[in-house]
């Protein structure tokens, strides 16, 4: 189930250290190295998947199970009034470790954490356009 | 089960209209009409709760059922080699409207859409007492 060269694989195994805060049997939440604000956590499946689009079903139904109440432990340890749960999938939206993890980020106002959020409007009928392209792609 | 003032309650009544994506009985997506990148999708339970903390167990799995697919098809359907999902909870995180709800955010290389990722390193034992402090609080 694990991939040997993967970095999550082996904080799962413990061939890698990490600072845990919670663990079952499917899922670990470990502090990241690289914080971008104290208390920073990830949570990751124990399987293997790269992304959110291969994880197994089950996997995700226990990653939801834990995830609520793990970000509202950290920004409440953390004495934070918010949080962001973030997963990135893909280099060009930010992923570095190809092993589904979501982050979970303690926030205060005016922290300049992410501060970035370039908004637009669509001109007309390109967001009823767009609409029917994910729908013709989606089986769900 | 829904708040009258609440404008994501509105667009799961139709009080609001919305540019919908998919639809089932417990989940909602559709396009958020202040986007960041083309198809940027908002998913969210149909039950009004305000942040991740306070969704009820089973609206949270009905989401984790449904959020892979959804945003695999967003990132095909608009040609993106990747994707975010985010969800903010608290004025301080980026949230605005109080309803629970993810983002899924198409990304592309160089699309500059977020681009501050201010990490750091703790100093020594830090990481270890976070972890004390969050693990002191879990009741999981």
């Amino acid at each position: 189930m694990n991939q040997p060269d993967c970095i999550f694989c082996k904080v799962v195994s413990g061939q890698i250290p990490s600072v845990k805060i919670f663990e079952n049997e499917h899922v670990l939440a470990f502090l990241d190295i690289g914080p971008v604000s104290d208390g920073h956590t990830l949570v990751i499946p124990k399987a293997h998947c790269s992304r959110l689009d291969d994880v197994e079903p089950q996997a995700m139904l226990e990653i939801a199970k834990v995830l609520p109440k793990l970000a509202a432990t950290v920004q409440k340890a953390m004495n934070a009034s918010a949080y962001n749960v973030l997963c990135n999938n893909g280099a060009a939206a930010g992923q570095v470790v190809e092993h589904l993890h979501f982050h979970i980020i303690p926030r205060n106002a005016d922290d300049d954490v992410f501060n970035h959020w370039p908004a637009y409007q669509y001109p007309e009928n390109k967001a009823t356009e767009i609409a029917e392209k994910i729908k013709q792609n989606l089986n769900l």
